[in-house]
Parts: structure tokens; sequence; C-alpha cells
């Protein structure tokens, strides 16, 4: 008789909210859940809020907390994967050096495995989603930023200082590169971003003298005329990416330049991928696939054109399927796989 | 009592001759020898010579056939690794779709690994030389072409399609990229080879109105004035790069500018490799390396300026130690690597 599925509760933490669910051995999934981050709070009631989403998580499923195999847990970075620590996770002020990895597994005494976020949610897609049938994936997630995970025949490209697939800061322009959030210039970050798509519309704009739907719909500029905008007020405005999308479809020219020369950037960083890492697949996510097939399609011929002849004939580029579930979903994901490794260590030492 | 280690035969086929030696388990090396590559006479006449390099590996250790493990074969690109297969090496024109893992297999009915030269050649660096110590490098042969080896964790990142590591063809410009040898533009290759960086002293020379010793020493104009060099001309003439940073040591201002911009072009390569794999350890290679300590001092310096400041200071950049031998010696670590991977396998099956 076989057993039940092993099962797995999956943490994301997230800025404003940490998402959790029960994941079964073989990917079925239980109600998620979500609680509110309260990073401003400091680093005591974050963790509760973290037990919180647990052992919602296991409510929602309705399990108990023995019939869970392990939890895994996902982060922003800065971080030290091997060590278990929050290093200095961005917009969550007071949290500095947090050992959640130990804390979690002493609160609840279950193993638990530890993840950056874009190399969960990669690896989320690669055990469930839209890599599923891959050996090796790059997954981009297109949001406000790029975030980026590499997974290479079930591993984890986590980096020699947790600093792996960090692609959202690729260099792909040397010569008066635009400015990226990290201070940095150049980066596929600042060119490809829904963040850096708006900004590079409203420069457009206000270049441009034409009237046009783009202008008449982008909403008011969201900051004091003549100031360059806040890193704030910039990633407010990364909403109105959509919009620049629906402009292009409706026909308005230069809302389709802009979408033309965003799947031209994100082309230079997939081939930059496909020279690296050379993945079976390459797999989009985030708030900007929303924009359709024709995007995607835009990215590959782009793709087609600037690759080697083989990795760009052959390499399959296609949207996410998790959405926002992909960074829960791959946390518990990650707990199955030391799980396993486990597993595997004591079955050789039988 | 101990048995003696296992031997390795590692043969690295380039484009004017065929290198190969005998390579002990713990690293041990006997004499090396070479004949020539003859790829114009055709595939039978190459294997022919392929076969011999072998032999005379086996001469050249007084060792018998019998007193091998395995042999390991590194040929240059394209080429498919799973099928055994060089599909289009360049400059070996009359090659191509040859068999020459299975080839080599029957002939010395041996075991017979297959790898790309410059994965090779980082293996090798891995495995007996600047990456003894280290758990994951990434190799930069910078020689008239840039080649690329990825490690990680004793894996080769050869790529979905044979591809991986081809990190010369990073794209680090968009815009008015420098056209690389491979007929696209932006290329690392194109900025920061040495064939790029004579070119780049030529058209520095041309112009500049200053007199000054690069102008003097680097040699007459390769090809008739008022035309492009043809890409077999600026191969030639990518021996001056010696006299470019020679130049630049003596205190030529123009040859010291062609270096630091050089060492920010490799960077700039580097910064892209620390943000995607992260590494332990960047090592270079090849004949520009010649340059000495204070080329390297400076790669270090801009890497530090550009990169992410945690993998920026962690990360150890190196030069290669085992020079023109690391690939055949790397050849023959990809025979014991696969020797050891069935190993494990029979060992696990008992």
């Amino acid at each position: 008789m076989k057993s039940d599925p092993a099962l797995f509760v999956g943490i994301d933490v997230g800025g404003q909210s940490i998402k959790g669910g029960v994941v079964a051995e073989d990917g079925r999934r239980f109600p998620d859940i979500s609680v509110p981050t309260e990073a401003h709070r400091g680093a005591d009631r974050f963790l509760g809020q973290v037990e919180l989403a647990v052992n919602q998580a296991l409510a929602a499923a309705d399990k108990r907390l023995n019939e869970v195999t392990a939890i895994g847990i996902a982060t922003p970075g800065t971080m030290d994967l091997p060590a278990g620590m929050m290093l200095e996770p961005p917009n969550m002020k007071p949290l500095r050096n947090v050992p959640i990895r130990q804390h979690i597994a002493d609160r609840f005494q279950k193993p638990t495995a530890f993840q950056n976020d874009a190399n969960a949610a990669a690896y989320g897609e690669y055990c469930f989603g839209a890599g599923r049938d891959a050996a090796s994936i790059v997954l981009f997630t297109l949001g406000t930023g790029i975030g980026c995970g590499i997974i290479v025949n079930d591993f984890i490209i986590e980096g020699a200082h947790s600093h792996g697939a960090e692609c959202g800061h690729l260099i792909i322009e040397m010569t008066n590169g635009r400015m990226c959030g990290c201070g940095q210039r150049g980066h596929l970050e600042a060119y490809a971003s829904a963040r850096a798509m708006v900004k590079r519309a409203r420069e457009a704009l206000a270049e441009s003298p034409l009237p046009g739907p783009l202008r008449d719909q982008l909403g008011p500029y969201p900051g004091p005329a003549g100031r360059a905008l806040s890193e704030e007020e910039e990633t407010l405005d990364a909403r109105y990416c959509s919009t620049v999308f629906q402009c292009a479809e409706a026909g308005d020219p230069l809302a389709a330049r802009l979408v033309a020369e965003t799947a031209y950037y994100l082309a230079v960083g997939t081939v930059n991928l496909l020279h690296t890492i050379n993945p079976h697949r390459v797999i989009f996510g985030g708030g900007m696939i929303a924009a359709g097939t024709k995007f995607l399609d835009q990215i590959r011929a782009e793709v087609r054109r600037i690759a080697f002849p083989v990795p760009g004939k052959n390499t399959e580029l296609v949207y996410a399927q998790l959405g926002g579930d992909a960074g829960f979903i791959g946390a518990a994901a990650c707990a199955r796989r030391m799980w396993r490794l486990d597993q595997t260590r004591v079955d050789r030492a039988r």
C-alpha cells in the first residue's frame, strides 16, 4: 500500500505580506493564506508573523503540524543562505541579521529549508509550473524590478555568497548606461523592468511634442515638474506599465516603440543567459506578462536574431504558470528537495 | 595495500596541433606530446592523428594501454556533447559531424569522455590548478578570442545545447557595440580579447596625432592602408597585444589607457558572471596574463567598483596556473570524473 504523499509548508516573505500554503509531495496545493509582514515592528514581531503564517497555512489545509514533513521559507535578499540568515532585506528596515531558519526549525521542531525568494519562485516553476518537464531553466520575474532564478539539473544556483542569479543586475550597456535602483549603471533592470518602462515612457513623452493615447492615459506626472522622481515615486508609477502595453495594443506608435525596445532589452538579458547557462527553457513571470503572448513573441524574435543559432533556435521561451504563488510553492518545493536529499543519504548509509 | 593511482589519457585538439599526456588520479603528470591536427586532410586522417596522440602520450609516459583507466578528449565547438560529436569546429573546415568519442572508445576499447576545450581547461584548473581548493569557478581564457568555462560543485555547465559558458559572447554594449568575430555586436570578446585590444590600439593611433612608443613599436599596419583588416589579418595582428602592455608599462599614456579600458571591459564581463553564477573564484588564463599582476590588480579594482558589495569583496580573482596544458589536463580530469561517477553508481548498486 502506497503511503500518503509527504506534505510541506511553503512560506514566501514579501515586504508587505507573507504568503503561505501547504503543498504535497506531488505538487497538490491546499488553500493559501496571507498575513501582514510587519517588518517595521522589529524582528521579534516579524518572526511571530512568520509563525502565524505557518499555523494559518496548516489550518487552511486542515492539517496538524505532525502531518507535515518539513517547512520551506523564502525571503528577499540580501542573505546568507548556508547560515539561514536574512541580512539586509530591502524595504524591511529594522530587520537585520535575522536567523530565521533556525528560529522556525526550533519553534516547529521541523527541518526547515531557506531560500532567496526569486530562487524559490524559479524552483517552484521548475518543479510544478512552466519548467516542470525541463532539465534546466532560468526564470525572469518581471515586476517593479527584475528577479531571477537559475535551476540546472535540480540544483539551485545559489552562488558562493548567496548572490547567484541576480540577473536583473547584468550589465548590458557600458556607455552612458541608465541608472539602476541599486546605484550602478547599465543594468538590465534599469531598462526592462516595469519601473524602467514607465520611466522611459515619461522621458519619451517629455521629448515628443505629439499628442496621442499614451500621453492621455499615462496619468499625471507623479512628481513636481522639473524634478526627477524619487525611487518611491518611480516604484508607485510602475503600475502604469500596463497602460503602455494597452496603448501599444491600441496602435499608439510611441507606446509600440517602447514595448518593442523592452522586448529587445529582455532579449539581450536572455541571450546573456543563453550564452552562460544555456538552459533548456527561459521562463518569464511577474506582472508584466499580463501583456500577453504578442509581447512574448517579440522577445522570441529578438532572441532568435541576436543569439547563437543553436541556442537561439532551440531554447524554449515561455510564460510562467504559478503567478504570485510561485514563491511559497517554491519554498515548499525547497523543503521537499532537502527532505529527498536526506532520504538519499539515509538510503546510501544503510 | 593502497593500489596505484588510476591513470587517464588527456587529449586537447587545437586548430594546428593536438596536445596530449597521461595524468594520474592524483594530478601527477607525465611528459606531454604534440602532433599536427591535419584537419584539412579530412576526418579519417584527423582521427588517425588523435589516435597517434593517444599512443604517443602513452609512450611518453612509458605506459601501456591496459594500464590506463579512461581517455578524455577536448575539442573546439560547435559540438553535441551528449552525442560525442564535433559539429562545425572553426578553422577546421573539412571536419563536420565527426563522432570522435565513439571512434576513440572503439579504437582503444576504453571509456572515453568528451568535452568542449574551454570547459576542459576550466575543469583542469578546477581539479589541479588555480581552482584546486574552490567549490565553484569561472575561467576566462584571454587569447585571440575569449574562451570560458564554468564549474559549480564539480559540475561542468555544458548547457542544454552544448553552448554553456560561451561568455566571450556576453552582450555588454547594446548601442553601437563593436563587431565580434561571430558576426554579432557588443560582445565581451569584441572589446577585451587580444585581437580586440590590438584593433582598438590601431584605431586609437589612427585618431591620435601624437608620436610615442606605441606608434613606434606596434609594427606596420598589416593591411593595405584605408581598408579594414580581414579576420585573418586581425588574428595575426593580435600578437602585438604584448606590445601594448609593454608600452603601457614603459609609460606610454595611450597604451596605458588601452590597458585600463581592457581591465574595465573584463571587469564588466566578470561582474556579469558574479551576478549570475556568483562563483567562489574567477580565474584568468591565456596569453594575455603574461601582462603580469598589475593588470590583474586593475581588473580587481574595477570589479570591486562595479559589482554588488558582497561578491565584489569576496570573489577571488586570480591567474591560471596550468598555462597551455590546461586543456589536455582537463580532458584527463573529465575522464577521471566520468570514472568516479561510474564508481559511485557501482557502489550504490551493490
